[in-house]
This record gives structure tokens, sequence and C-alpha cells, in this order.
């Protein structure tokens, strides 16, 4: 049977370890044609043509493997590879699958590709592709090949380009597609079928109709599953669906996302302010949108800008993590100063300097878990501002409670450690209140950034963090002058 | 027109402020009709009559308001409320919608629901759902209604539900559902249309229909888009594709969900080892997994066992986050006694208190930059092993590159504020030193965890945290002491 039986992550992995083995034994005859070359200068001998036929063979047999493969596979493999192979590869791809591939990589594997293909290939890879794909290109492409593209598209195709274009890419607009089946509501299901049997094919993912008006008003979607089990004298407009989760361009993708999870949508319409139709949605966008937003926070608490190419060179790795190591130079500065006003206690009584990093870190562990909940409450859309002061209260015993147990032991440890008693109660005391500030700090920070219609997650992890260090650090080495010295 | 004008998000919030203004007015009116209960002591007078007259209907608005929405959007309301006002609005949802209810919220706020029911309500509330719905519930029922729906089952569905609690939550068997179209490839696209006529309702999602032979093993899939263009008369067997994307049940859903994402797919056959076609995949069972999978690594960065009810009792809060606290503790702990082992030094240097933090700090911020970005390419499937040692150069690189600009520059600020060239020097020697160390065990922690088949994301960033403090804390005092008392 020619139903494929490997896993696809198993296959997935074979056709890189394919591609990795005949890179390698590339590698290999490159290297004996080399090192024929240099020593003894002679003209080409006939080991030397062996291997240059070698090499020549190596390459077809490359290309051959290349173009069984699915762009996304391709894509998979390209991002697999460090950068030298990785351009031998992408020269050997097909040049049709270009757009397809430039389409799948990730940002950072695009830009090297990008790079390596002087304007003429770039206008060829991607003249084929749908307004929005190109539209989702153009932020990487010359100038200048955007303009050409541009010149060689039909009016509509341009029109959507340059609508597609005045959209920020967390927009709708951005994302959506303009290839869609429309119909009127007093055609027969009958009909419908025998207008859909004159494509040649329909659009991708395909699942509904789009019913509209004269004026392409949006009046109903009919599925297909309906239309399949429909009675073909029926009316359109007495079987299609008129509760319709529809879009505006302007909306953000994020949303449109949760609302695909929601209502299990794989495609939906797109409208503008007076309900025409004007392009639609498809899930595919929307899991990358999904993929794309949960890696954005993953990155963001690791103090990353963007995904990185995992062979980019180092200068460009380096200026991807500059900012936020940047930042957190500053906030460890203000917390090293904290300590250095109290540089006489620590010198009287040396345990604090021994101690002082508990209190602070246990403060951001705790900080960073009440943070993360309610970013993430925020951005599902599940807590209200006006619920805020709830969660605080709640936020608050939980950091009592935690502050007292954990505190207890580790105070109940420095007491047997340094023979203080003293020192565990005021170790005791500093952990609650520095989980107390961490609770309220937890809860401040993500409902001011939203208030103030700034992203919550943006630098979250680095703030509380920044609090509960100097905080930390501030509320210890106080109590400790107050009352040990 | 009928077609709905709100923004889906904003129609979901309205939803939302519409129960809760309701919600509120039904604490009004019950703080009246307590408060002339108790004072007054008096039989039931007329003020008190019009009060339980409004507080039934008030009820009533909000059960018909409920009866109106999506089942998600209860889900999202249920989420939304506090625990008592959320046990209010559960039991005035129409009985006939609990079961897609418990499908769809949060496993945190499922629980809190299933404890509100009795066993009766349980089993009316899940006996119509599917075999692989009910598979989903199962873990979070009590064992008792579980047998019991199970013996209403007949014997298909019964056979069904026990292959789906057969396999892991993470794995494609569990997460697969059996309702699919099956056809032999000998018949004709007209025969096709005209049995899928016969259906009721296609199963959800249905974007292809599965070729199978006579002993149901899977020959190929016919796309219903490829069916609505095709000859009528052309078979099945020749229109349909055979290169087809098929899974295991014992595969990871994981890499089922990378698969869709990859090639765009809506549903995908699963099937045995003889290629007997045993369920399908659907792409919004897929997106429930990226996003379940992001969810856990962003929890898991920020120290917390599992997603939390927001509104959970502060105890079920503690008991979350204890885990992650403790282990924290003791990692500080050993930073502490690295510390402690150096109270000679830094009794002789105070500054060295104030500084070694910034060392510590900075190190951190480091390793979690390399860590995440490694145990993301991991988890995409992107970097072999064989590659860590490539990839163990280049982190090398950025983090002497850092250690030197940042170090330099922190080492400077510190030779100015403690006029000591030297401690500078050390200051951004120790730096740099433990940036290499960052970068080494960035790069050394998640691969080995691949190497002995652990989950490379699990607890990294408090491994990589713990070894670049207590690293940090030693390089820098270390240093010190040799170098400059």
């Amino acid at each position: 049977m020619t139903v494929l039986e490997r896993k696809p992550a198993d296959r997935l992995h074979d056709n890189l370890t394919q591609v990795q083995r005949l890179l390698e034994r590339q590698r290999l005859v490159d290297e004996l044609l080399h090192r024929q070359d240099e020593p003894r200068q002679e003209p080409a001998d006939k080991p030397q043509l062996v291997e240059s036929l070698l090499h020549r063979q190596n390459l077809t047999e490359l290309q051959q493997k290349l173009a069984q493969l699915h762009p996304a596979d391709i894509a998979y493999i390209l991002e697999a590879l460090p950068l030298h192979e990785r351009l031998l590869v992408w020269g050997l791809v097909r040049s049709e699958d270009d757009g397809e591939i430039l389409l799948e990589v990730s940002d950072a594997v695009r830009e090297s590709l990008i790079e390596a293909m002087d304007s003429d290939e770039l206008v060829a890879a991607v003249e084929d592709l749908g307004a929005d794909e190109l539209a989702d290109l153009a932020p990487d492409l010359p100038r200048q090949v955007v303009y050409e593209v541009m010149g060689s598209l039909d009016d509509e195709e341009r029109a959507r380009l340059q609508s597609a274009l005045s959209y920020r890419e967390d927009q709708v607009g951005a994302l959506m597609d303009f290839e869609l089946v429309k119909i009127r509501a007093d055609v027969s299901c009958e009909v419908v079928l025998r207008y859909l049997r004159r494509f040649d094919e329909l659009p991708d993912h395909t699942d509904k109709i789009f019913v509209i008006d004269d004026d392409e008003r949006l009046k109903g979607v009919l599925s297909i599953r309906k239309l399949l089990v429909s009675d073909p004298d029926a009316k359109v407009g007495d079987v299609m669906a008129t509760e319709v989760v529809t879009f505006r361009a302007d909306e953000a993708a994020e949303d449109a996302a949760l609302a695909f999870e929601r209502y299990d949508l794989v495609t939906a319409p797109v409208v503008d302010g007076n309900g025409k139709l004007i392009g639609r949605l498809t899930v595919d966008e929307m899991l990358d949108v999904i993929r794309e937003e949960s890696e954005s926070e993953v990155l963001n608490m690791a103090g990353l800008k963007e995904e990185e190419d995992l062979f980019a060179p180092v200068v460009d790795s380096v200026k991807n993590r500059w900012a936020w190591l940047a930042i957190n130079l500053c906030t460890a500065f203000v917390a090293s100063r904290v300590i250095g006003a109290f540089e006489q206690s620590i010198q009287q009584l040396v345990a604090l300097a021994a101690l002082m990093p508990i209190v602070a870190g246990i403060g951001g562990n705790s900080g960073n878990q009440t943070i993360t909940m309610i970013v993430r409450a925020l951005a599902m859309g599940q807590l209200q501002l006006s619920q805020a002061w709830r969660l605080w209260r709640k936020e608050l015993g939980v950091s009592v409670i935690n502050g007292l147990v954990w505190g207890g032991a580790i105070g109940i440890i420095a007491w047997w450690l340094y023979h203080s008693f003293s020192l565990g109660l005021v170790m005791t005391a500093a952990m609650t209140l520095n989980l107390v500030l961490a609770a309220t700090m937890g809860v401040l920070i993500p409902t001011l950034m939203q208030k103030f219609g700034r992203d919550p997650a943006l630098g979250s992890s680095v703030l509380i963090t920044a609090c509960t260090d100097s905080g930390g650090f501030f509320i210890f080495l106080g109590l400790a002058s107050l009352f040990l010295l």
C-alpha cells in the first residue's frame, strides 16, 4: 500500500539525517578535490576528474531528494543546518518551491536565506504567491523587490496587498486571505454544487461558503458539511447559518485565535464596518498565531528579544540578548547599592551577607508565580480589573502562609547555624514581609500595565525580580540593623 | 441583518458583564431578604414577598441569558467568576449543556464544578458524550460515575472508551475521535455524494473521507474539496490522495500537533500497526495541545505545578506552589553556604557583599537565555545532540563577549565606587567566568536531560539558576580571596 507508514516525526528526522549524510559525503569529496588542487598544482588529472564527477553526482542526488520533499519539510531541514550547509541546500531547492519555503521558515532563518539571494531570484520566488502571503514576506524583502513584484500584480491583487500591508502583524487584516467562495442566498443547493464543480480546485481549508447580497454584505455561511446533506432543491437562504462568528480587519489576531479555539472554527469571514465581506481567516494561520504568542511569552520571560537562529553568527546572538542583559544589569546594580547602604551592618554581623540572598531569591520565585498567573488570566480575558483587589487579598493569604512556614524553617536553620535566636526571628520576619511585597507587586504590576494599555507580559518577570531583590535586601538588612545591632 | 456585528472578544466580555450585573442584583436582593429575616423574625410580610419574587425573576432572567450562550462562552464565564457565584451560575445552566461545558473549562475549574454535583447529575451530564470526550473527563470523575456510564454504553462505544483510556493523556490515542466517514475505493464520486446525503449530519470538521479496503485498512483519503470538483463518474480510487500523513495511537500528541502545523491539516487518520483505520485526529484538539504545551512551559518556568483556578481557596494555591518554592529554598540555601565559606573575606572587604549579587544575577539571566533557546530547539526537533558541541562553542563566544563588555562596564563602576582597580578587575573576571559557566551549563543540562530521556524543559530554569548563583558566588569570592586579600 502507498499510504505512508512511518510516523511523521520520524520521517522528518529521517529526511534530515539523509540530507546530512549527503552533505557530509559532499564535504569529504570537496576536501579530496581541494587537497589535490593545492600541493601539486598540476592540470586536472584522472583521479581529480573522478572526484569532480562524484561531486556532481552527489549534488544531483541531494537535489532529487529535496525535490521529493514537502516545502515545510525542507524548511525544517534548513532550520536545522548550520549556515554554510543551509545555503548549499537552499541553492539546490527547486526554484518553484522557494516562495513556499520562505513562508515556512522562522524569521531568523528567512533573513539568512534572503540575504543569499539576488533581486531577480527573489522576484521569481515570490511573484506567484497570493497577496496575503506576499504581505507576510514583504517586511523581510528588500524594498526594491517589493516594488517590482507590486508592479507585476493586477489591480485587484495590488489593492489586496496594499490593504494587507496597512495592518500591523498582530491584526486580523494582516493574516486574512482573499481566496473564498461566495454565493447568493436565493440559489438552490443543487446550483451551488454545480457552481463548485466548475472550480479547478477549491481554496485551501474551504469548510464553508460565504453567502452575500448584491452589495457584497455577508448574510450568512453555508457549511460544506451542511450542503452535502441538504436537499438539492433547498434554497441556500434556508439552510445557511446566520449566527456567524465574524471578525474585523483591525481586531487583534490573538483574540481571533482565542475565538477559533473556543468555537472550533476552521475558517471564518472578515467583514468591514459596513458588514461587507473582505476576506477570511483560516485555522492554519491561527495555529501560527498561538505558537508565536506562546513563543514570545517564553522568550520574554527568559530575556530574549526574539526567536534566534540556532546557528546565527555570534554577533547576532549577542545583539538579541543585549537589551535584557542591560536592563538586568541596571536592576542588579540598584540592588547592589541597597546592600552598599548597609555595609556597616554587614561588617558587624557577616552572617547577614550569607543569608540575604535567600530572602531575595524566595521572594523572586514567589513573585514570579503570582505574576505569571495573573498575566495569563489577563491575556485570556478571565480577569477584570475590578477583581484585582479580591485577588490581592488571596495572594496575601498565600504569601503569609508561605512566609511563616518556609521563613520559619529557614529561621530555625539560621538560629542553629549562627546560634542566635533573634537572627532566626529576623530571617523569618524578613521572608514573610518580602513574600507580602512579592504578592502585592505581583498583582499590582500587571494590573497597572493593563490599565494603562501596555502588554502586561512584557518584562513582568524582570520588574518583579527587581522589586523582590532590592526590597528583600532592604527589608532583611533594615530589620537586622534595627533589632540585632 | 442577522450576522453578528460585535467582535467576538467584545461579545464574550459583554456576556460576562451582563451575568455579573445580574449576580450583583441577586446579591442585593438576597441581602434585603436576609436583613428583613433576621432582626425582626416576623412571618413573611408583604415587602419580603416582593423581594422573594424579585429573587425568582432575577434568577429566571439569568437562566434565560445563559440558555442563549454557546457552551464555550458559559465555560469562559464560569472561569471568571469566584467560587460562590460560579456554583450559582452552574446550577442555572441547562442540564443538556453540562457535559459540553465540563469539557471546555480548565482542569482546576472543572474540579470545582464536579465537586458540586452528585452522582446522578454527573451521570446525566456525561452519558451523551462521545467515547473520546468521556475519556477526557474520566480522570476527573468519581470512579463510580465512570462505571455507571460505562454500563450504559453499547459494546462498540465501551470498547472505544476503554481503548481511549488505555493511552496517556499526551498520546494520540487519548485525543483521537471515532466519528468518521469511510468508503471503498471502487465506487464513483456520484455514489459517495449520494451516500453522504443520507447522513443527518456529517462529523465535525469533516474535510476528508477515509478510503479503506475490505479489512478496514487505510488506502487513501478523498478530500471533500476534491470530491466537489471531481467528475461524478470518476472512481474514488482514481481521485483520492495516497500520500497521506497518518498517525499511530501511541505517538506523542506534541509530534502530531507539529505535523498539523507543518502540513496545514484539518483532520488526519490514525491507524494501528497493520494499517487498519482506527480513528482520526482533528485540528481543534491539536489547538488545545499547542495551547496546553505552551502553558505548561510557562508555568514550569515560573515555578507553578499546574494551571491554577484564579479563585481557588488559599490552601489549593499554596499546594500548587509548594514544590518549586521548596526546591528553590534548597538551592538558595546551598548558595548561602557558599557565601558562608567566605565570611572571613567579606569581613575583610565588605564591598564583596554588595557586588556579589550582580555576578550571580547576570549569570542567571544569561544562562536562562541560553537554556531557553536550546530547550525550544530540542522541543521542535531542530537540534541533534551531535550538534551540541558546535552550539557550545558559539554560546561560549557570546558569553565571553558579554562578559568582557558588561563585566568591563561593571568593573569600571566598582573601581570608581570603591577606589580599587584590582577589585574592578576581579569583578570583570568573575563576570566573564560566570557567564562561561552559564553558557556551558545552559548547553549541557538540556542536552543531557534529552540524552537520558527526560523532558529538557522541566525545571531547567531552576537548575541553571542554582548553578549560576552558587557558581557566581564561588567564583567571585574565590577570586577576591586569592587576589585581593
